[in-house]
């Protein structure tokens, strides 16, 4: 199908994806699927601004995403002061599109709620510094920021994942007064999109790499990774970066400390913060 | 504005999603944005079958979506037979959903391409067992297991997270068969729905709750979570859990380590698989 988004079809969209011709077919997509697959990171913005009841609404299809136990362990900080965002940008090593953004929205683990109702019914928060606890508020961040960046997209908005947010805990952690048992997870720059950035569709690894049938295929990623070593070459080639290679970028972060820009302390700033010490 | 998927408004369906009257308009919706407001988990399915052109385009969905640095740290097992489904429904407890799913996809946390191509180039694998490699393949898991539901949904499919395959990772490493640097992170059960479910929207705490204007508020948890309180009890009298608590679930979850129901062995577990332990 086609849709109000893009003039291209679902397979279209699926092999642009790919950088590839599909070897099998894929099933009639959905408007939804459509906006799914056209997906790209915004870095540029148009001035403009979202209002409060875009806001609402994106905060709202967050929100509906699923939660484990009900137990919504994350909340947003909402940044639209511009000396705030810069602030933030500057403390994180320098972001424009932070700075650019018509709200920068920043996902925090929150255990403060659950603390302050536990102990409100005279209990002990024994286990909020439990790794199993932090990790349940990072895969529900990741939903519900997916949700929230989808519906952004649907009304015509752009935005990017702001990862670098964990460059600096600390940081962050004073400049948006953030208590005991939160901790910064992931930003969510979102604005109108200024349609001369240069940028496309980024190639992923193929469905070989990532998708195992039955039981983990641990060889599933030889023949699939130098594939794509070239696609990706060829994509970045197309941005004045002919040298790319992605599995140098794998080697720089996992090789050495130096490729985690010190987020080797992460496990001391969630302490810091009262989480994960367990 | 109605689509096919919902004869309620985008209004209705966010009241819907507060149990409450908005004290503020929201902007129009789409199809997408009243398709996300509209989920609920479904955990009782109908028998029938997703085809590989089904499933091949649910996970280009998932790909598609923001990937941290494009590392790629994710890695999903599709499992359609019975026997290993009622397997790893009783490694993790016993899960109807599991078992009864068409395909219940695992989200993995996949360092193994990584350190086999940095090897390959004569590196190093220092850092990978730092936390923050571990965090960044479960967040991106989150938003790509968003995208794959949603997309699911988006087909008139349904399914469910399944955060349970953390009770037993030993017990889902072997019989997956993952390597090291592997670990189970996430299930999504997808199948048809069972239109006859007893289940509906899931209430969730009031944005006044979630959502923080520029610095995070202290006290934002307060009247919010006592509303809270009463909108979820309402739902579960529904039922046929009258004496349901949010608080209560809360404090059995952080007030005692029993309420991790053994994942307060979660480092040792990821340790094992040579991640997290440092």
């Amino acid at each position: 199908m086609t849709t109000a988004n893009t003039t291209r079809t679902t397979e279209q969209l699926v092999s642009e994806r790919y950088r590839a011709d599909l070897d099998s077919p894929v099933a009639d997509g959905t408007e939804t699927i459509d906006l799914q697959l056209a997906h790209r990171s915004v870095r540029e913005f148009l001035p403009g601004e979202i209002s409060d009841a875009q806001l609402r609404l994106i905060v709202a299809a967050a929100q509906s995403g699923s939660v484990s136990s009900n137990l919504q362990t994350w909340s947003i900080i909402a940044i639209r002061d511009e000396a705030r965002k810069r602030r933030v940008s500057e403390a994180i090593g320098g972001r424009s599109y932070v700075e650019h953004a018509a709200v920068f929205l920043v996902w925090v683990a929150d255990y403060h709620r659950a603390v302050q109702i536990a102990q409100q019914r005279g209990s002990e928060v024994e286990t909020v510094k439990y790794l199993e606890n932090t990790l349940v508020s990072f895969v529900d961040a990741g939903i519900s920021g997916q949700n929230a960046l989808l519906a952004a997209e649907s009304l015509g908005l752009g935005g990017v994942f702001v990862g670098s947010i964990r460059n600096n805990p600390p940081g962050v952690v004073e400049e948006l007064g953030l208590p005991e048992h939160v901790f910064p997870i992931v930003g969510l720059a979102i604005g109108v999109p200024d349609p001369d950035e240069a940028a496309s569709t980024k190639p992923r690894l193929p469905q070989s790499a990532v998708l195992h049938e039955e039981t983990y295929d641990a060889d599933a990623w030889s023949d699939a990774s130098a594939e794509y070593e070239t696609r990706l070459a060829d994509y970045f080639a197309n941005y004045d970066k002919p040298d790319y290679s992605w599995a140098r970028t794998l080697e720089r972060r996992i090789g050495n400390v130096k490729g985690l820009y010190g987020r080797e302390r992460m496990r001391d700033w969630l302490g810091e913060q009262g989480l994960t010490s367990q």
